[in-house]
């Protein structure tokens, strides 16, 4: 905050507040907010109502419980005191904001980010393991898709996604943060959502799926996967030539993220061997995003993103080739920099899995 | 938006989005915002890689995909134009308005539910239908907790939420919104979060649930209810006799919520009978929210809200009682203020079960 010439942190709903004190906000018009001057203690301004939730972090900082009939915008303009400058968290909500610059017209709000994404961009060996933890358990549901273990054919995408939330919480999550299923054409959408579609031999089907687990500290971690299953006997053959591609393109980013190289380096890793083959205008995303207490955080993996890779940042590498109208591929994995090289979390195959049920 | 000088509304995240057009943005660091300018055509600025699931919208507005390497900040200012006001949805990523400030430093932003809460708090009769049925399929669900068909004793509170939200999804919701489970003194925190606590015979478990049923319109309407049951044989003297004071509290702010009622008038009428038995101080909280496409919206049942209730208003009405380290108590119906008088869309019964299993 010295160096960034912040007066104030004001954290609320978001994952910043977790990931320094364990307490998560709830995402309600009753605001809650932490407030931390740069030179002394924290206070949490925070519902009455939810007083018992927050009574264990007394220690970490001071409580100002708001009754119903409080505004909660004045206690908090308080405590701001004489502050010109706020970092806010990115995810407040802005009618907050709107509310809080209304209170305060001689402060000047910047993004929280601009503070807290650098620190949470490096995970220590104890962060990292929690990665792993939450990476290997969606593992060991992909494999079951891989080996026919999951029924996909005569099911809605929005049936195996309901099963893969299942799942999710069945291996250690505790949340479902979004499960992809995108069956044939439908995988040509990045983002698909899960529907109606029935899954039916001939065809592959994309699934990217993930939670957040979380310890007894009250953070929780984040899992991201993505494999395609090719559902019949034998896979089409524009399918499998692509898919060989985009294996070798994954494999050769994964390769690159060392500890010092850019960012986009990644990016360009994977993208020149998919441009290389006619690809290149149907990967249309960027090939990663940093993941920790959020599924998206620091460092992106994109074009223009010139920070070099340091030891412990984690993210993924999900390249992918959508073909509109046809088909859609994506193979990710979670990739943390070491200084012994890229370490990925993930270990379920990367190959093509071909099942019949 | 003329009667409040507004010449933009910008809608992100939030329920507002799909509550005009039936799109709901995705709530990532990837903003989606529709751009709907007072007197012209809306338009969506999307991420590129989200433009098959925003195609089918292209009839209500224009579509402007901006790809990874494009600013998307600088193509919303663009639309914005020379708009000196702007109604920003007030659960738009703060980060997004601290970037739009930026660059339109000379746009005023306010609240977009100074435009938007008003008309949403004004339910059509289809929209009364909607509530209905998501409120009858809680009503399922609590009529299982009534007559014991849900395992209570011996299991934890996490479980018990667990099973509730499984139910709220098999009774046709689409999403699990909160499922509070709070047993015996973990009750007298209103907003409790479930947790290892087992629950054990000579108690009472509080359950607070609700989901949201997405129509095939892409317009979604929320379910709310709690209801209390007492673990047991017989029930403590001390909690029967709060509980008939709340009974016979949220069946007088029912009976009240007469349209042309200020709705604090509805909040007096739950306080006044639960001050009177000498409750008042445990019941900390508002008597109510509006609910619809969000589960907390106008208008609020509080003291201080003199607004009238208009005919189609929907509310919640759940007065409580807590005891600090003993107990708490909550019963929570979602009524409509009608012509004919008020509409409760919740049957479930009122009085406290008691349950052996």
């Amino acid at each position: 905050m010295t160096q960034q010439g912040v007066d104030l942190l004001l954290l609320s709903v978001g994952a910043d507040l977790p990931y320094f004190c364990g307490y998560e906000a709830m995402p309600l018009e009753r605001i809650t907010m932490l407030v931390v001057p740069r030179d002394d203690a924290a206070t949490l301004v925070v519902p009455e109502l939810e007083m018992a939730r927050v009574t264990p972090y007394s220690e970490i900082f001071a409580l100002r419980p708001w009754a119903e009939s409080e505004d909660p915008i004045a206690i908090i303009a308080e405590l701001m005191g004489k502050a010109t400058s706020a970092a806010l968290g990115d995810q407040t909500w802005s009618g907050f904001l709107v509310d809080l610059m209304t209170a305060k017209p001689n402060t000047n709000f910047r993004r929280a980010s601009t503070i807290t994404s650098a620190i949470r961009a490096v995970k220590d060996a104890e962060e990292i393991e929690r990665l792993r933890t939450a990476s290997r358990a969606v593992d060991t549901i992909a494999g079951r898709l891989q080996r026919g273990e999951i029924p996909l054919i005569g099911k809605t995408e929005a049936e195996v996604s309901a099963e893969l939330g299942r799942q999710i919480l069945a291996e250690g999550h505790d949340r479902v943060n979004f499960a992809i299923v995108a069956a044939g054409e439908n995988a040509a959408s990045p983002h698909h959502h899960a529907g109606s579609r029935k899954i039916a031999a001939g065809e592959a089907v994309l699934c990217d799926f993930g939670g957040t687990m979380i310890g007894s500290d009250g953070v929780g971690y984040c899992s991201d996967l993505t494999r395609c299953v090719w559902v019949g006997a034998t896979p089409d053959r524009d399918y499998l030539e692509a898919y060989a591609v985009l294996h070798e393109a994954q494999a050769a980013a994964v390769k690159s993220a060392l500890v010092g190289t850019p960012a986009q380096a990644v990016d360009q890793a994977a993208r020149q061997r998919i441009t290389a083959a006619g690809f290149g205008s149907y990967f249309i995303h960027r090939t990663g995003h940093g993941i920790g207490v959020e599924a998206h955080e620091d460092p992106y993996i994109i074009e223009g993103n010139q920070e070099p890779l340091v030891s412990g940042n984690a993210f993924s590498v999900e390249p992918g080739i959508y073909l509109p109208g046809c088909w859609g591929m994506r193979i990710e994995d979670i990739v943390v920099a070491t200084d012994g090289g890229p370490d990925p979390l993930n270990l379920a195959d990367h190959h093509l899995a071909v099942v019949e049920a």
